[in-house]
């Protein structure tokens, strides 16, 4: 499977999935005044931080996609087979989401969405480490710091979701809000880097 | 990400979002007669007309979004996420669409559906803004005139969106029938510019 | 909008209609006996062949889409916009399939069906009527014989859909069988032209 | 319809069906309470493995696509057919699988499912037969090793299909877990063949 293809289904994956978090979104049902709509729209305001958060979460983790493949020039069946369970956790996103704005005084429910993104996370990071090692299926000429940088950039997901799953037993429903400081880490570990990050 | 990837993406989440519409048509429940569901459909009319402003108004930004990347050369961390929040607010418009169709009379519904509307118009806007600053993303061929005529025919969405939501006070179920200036009063900016408008 | 960006968004939307059309399958409830169970799908047997029918003629469709873009090699304003209202129409498939599936005894159901198939091939009659003209948009080689072909095949399914129509006030449940001769129809004119037909 | 099209419609159609999958996995209602909702979700166990199972097979015939058009190197009107109708059992993939979540116990289900798991090995099958019958489509130095290792890899599915199907008489809950074999003898069907089996 050449990596355009790969590369093809993992963009409609990730489109769709990121399409379905709206389905999550209900209408209210209320009187027909605008001071009812009002307060019952109000009061979905944490599954639209919900959606802002695991919207945001898809497109960091296509941009680490993209940014992965930039650099691999071949595939082998156990890149492609990463690549696929990788894909089942991303469909998996609108389902934890949604369990999640069902039951976010519940600490089972957001662990589950938080393991949810340790998984993709973890294969993120599995992917890199896999594709890396001995720079088995990336351009040879990839510079090692880059590939540590790659490294410790795809270790951030992994870290941030355990640090929301300690926080999930005491308060469940604002455990999933340290997910934001993900792409702040991202960026912070890219501008520190001594080497130019455009290819890891 | 390279520009291809950008452009893939984003059609596939504009695609997704213009048939995921459909799904606000719910089939109607009447007697089996023919009388009886022409009427139930009659009554759906506002339901329909709905489903194509939303369908032509993601096909008019996906058209925009088109020219833009037509001349945009390189992308940067900032355009990506730029990007992504249009995505966010592209993928909310079936969630708009039927909040608006459940509460067509009242004014919040509308406004929300409007507000909308006006955050994709406005990141449009800072899109074209921000890429052609300087020429800091596009071709460094192109001419000013054409940055000029692309930032009147962005802020069309924008300014035509403000007016609806003024409108939407007075008369709210009315208020987005002006959503239909807006392909018009593109086409006539296109056509008065002294220059040829097939990239901007 | 390059012919490309046209082909990907219309493939996008292609996909996404016929598989949306497998909403229309409820699982149905009954006892948990095998006999049961196979009487309620047999059952359903109806809704499986207004599936496969609806399936097969957006590939008829998407077929011809292709075919017309193997010649065209431009696009304009015109063409664009003809392309979106045509997906507006193919997006509404799965909403008239299932309103057929819910009233296939009903005639208004079913000339709504056959309606909205009607508006898909008479707008790509219109397509490809637009883009020969004078060679407005397609290869400037492109054969007469072939316009005049494609012209004919163009026909086909308006023609069936307008006979399907009329068979509606009769037997409604049934006037939807007429369609499967959509692609005999295509396949005996091209058989029977003098041209090879691989571009029209 | 050249093959570049006929792989982006088959890679749109696989990822919407791989996603519409998670549609299937409701959100249970019961007490806000971290002990019965980890009852409750245990519970849904079996819609998990029915879920990944779904994925990975969808995802192993994508594979098995791919390969294919790896080595396609035209395409006719039969070819494109035969890939509309396994697209048309690949969409009714999510509805086979919720129907099996639902009548796990029932042997018709069980025989539902994997009769359309067999639909769609069958006709991959046949798409290779055909292409390859004197390599009417395919690149004319393709070893006629591959050709044949080929055909040994696409009775896979249809063979562990019908072992499933003698399985489900007696216990239907358990006979769609010899899904899991398909990789497993595909992967060794190419370790022992005396060709590199890269582009078979």
């Amino acid at each position: 499977m050449a990596t355009a293809r790969i590369e093809a289904l993992t963009d409609g994956v990730y489109a769709i999935a990121m399409t379905l978090l709206v389905l999550n979104l209900g209408v209210p049902e209320v009187p027909h005044r605008s001071a009812d709509l009002v307060a019952a729209l109000s009061q979905m305001q944490d599954l639209f931080i919900d959606y802002i958060i695991s919207f945001l979460l898809l497109a960091v983790f296509l941009t680490v996609h993209h940014r992965h493949f930039h650099v691999i020039r071949q595939t082998d069946a156990r890149l492609l087979w990463i690549n696929f369970f990788t894909l089942l956790f991303v469909v998996l996103i609108p389902f934890s989401t949604e369990l999640f704005g069902a039951y976010r005084d519940v600490a089972a429910a957001a662990i589950f969405f938080e393991l949810n993104i340790f998984a993709i996370g973890a294969l993120k990071y599995l992917q890199w480490a896999y594709v890396t090692h001995n720079h088995r299926l990336v351009d040879r000429n990839l510079h090692p710091e880059k590939i540590a940088l790659g490294r410790r950039i795809n270790l951030v997901a992994p870290v941030v979701s355990l640090a929301a799953i300690g926080l999930a037993f005491f308060v469940p429903d604002q455990s999933t809000i340290v997910f934001i400081t993900i792409p702040i880490f991202i960026t912070w570990l890219r501008r520190r880097a001594p080497v130019s990050s455009t290819c890891a």
